[in-house]
């Protein structure tokens, strides 16, 4: 049954044992069983080279807190990376992460992920491996690690196989733009509130039309940033 | 040395076993040590009441995939969840985290976070709940989970007594409104890359200037979204 993996994670981090983490149980749990994806955490300890370990130091021009040294990060890139996979460092200074980068990044053979830890990694091995800046949104974490895991949360279930059903992807938030409509399942009354009666109509094509009007409601009025993108893409279509 | 802990996050999920997951080492895991926050995770499929233990069922108006019932839900959250605190449903489909919303959440005495699964949950039992529906981005997980380590690891990093230095804190990227300036560790030469100068020249004012000047180009090419809404607030400031 279980083939060679098709889809290769590689994580560096300082800390290892939190992976795989939420990726260990449910579809991506069950992903790896079936061959389907890999896991492979690099601990970035490993690589340093003084008596001490040490992986990080204060930084030039002064300021709180240490920084992870590029000769210490390089040495395990060599050993983890292989060319031609994307190479991403989780940091909040990158481009922000979004389904339309989980799409690209799933048709990949595989990713390698630096989790930074501290202030950050030195800006030099940041240009001399032309890593791929991502941030996962605008907040600072304690790490990459819960960045890593999302982005291959979100990664793991585009894969080929991963998802039973195919209709699932197409029809949810952000594959068309939008945020999803609401959902309802039984029982039909339930503390006072009953499913709205199009719903129960068994009418597909108002049923379609009430969904995509709710959809276009909820986008404009939560995130009219997305309701912005959203028109000028309708418009371009149409134009 | 422990005293009761100052934050309680409890933590609704159809999958406790993903928890603590990567909040069990590193600062979240010495900080639970040390009685700063706590986590207890509700398994929902314990509220399930036929014999079939089922937590969902198909849509009202047909589609792909399964919803969490309300009544499951409902039944959970009045066990698990303590009034006064904030009642967090992780969705796609609210309003983004970002720093100012975790700022907000480290002043609570806990929060309570409903994780979804499938196609998410009834939409009566989160307006029944007046539940804060909260995205951490564009994209599409598996299920909340790896949003609620991603949120309570941003949360906890800014309890009391977590962090070592609060200095760390108001110099990083979000904090100030834009991301943060590129850093240099040893050692001062590597792989034929000098640190900059003018981190080296020990002239305070001009490094200042320097890192200013570096997060702001950074912000305004890779965020402009950012850069835009950084100069408002500035002119605001100002006028």
């Amino acid at each position: 049954m279980t083939g060679p993996a098709s889809f290769s994670a590689s994580v560096l981090t300082l800390f290892p044992e939190m992976f795989p983490g939420p990726l260990g149980a449910s579809l991506a749990g069950k992903a790896v069983l079936e061959g389907l994806w890999s896991l492979e955490t690099v601990d970035i300890r490993g690589f340093a080279s003084d008596k001490h370990r040490s992986v990080d130091d204060t930084p030039f021009g002064g300021g709180a807190g240490m920084v992870m040294r590029p000769d210490v990060i390089d040495a395990a890139l060599h050993q983890a990376h292989s060319d031609g996979r994307p190479l991403i460092y989780l940091t909040p200074r990158g481009r922000l992460f979004d389904q339309s980068v989980a799409r690209s990044l799933a048709k990949a053979d595989g990713v390698t992920l630096l989790c930074g830890r501290y202030e950050g990694v030195d800006q030099r091995v940041i240009e001399a491996w032309d890593m791929d800046e991502i941030s996962v949104g605008d907040f600072v974490l304690s790490g990459g690690e819960a960045a890593a895991i999302t982005v291959l949360d979100a990664v793991i279930r585009l894969l080929p196989g991963v998802m039973g059903s195919p209709d699932s992807l197409s029809e949810e938030s952000f594959e068309q733009g939008i945020l999803e409509y609401p959902h309802y399942t039984r029982p039909e009354k339930w503390n006072g509130r009953t499913v709205p009666e199009v719903l129960r109509s068994g009418h597909h094509k108002n049923i379609e039309t009430w969904r995509q009007d709710q959809a276009e409601t909820i986008t404009r009025s939560r995130r009219p940033d997305l309701w912005d993108r959203f028109v000028a893409a309708e418009t371009n279509k149409k134009g």
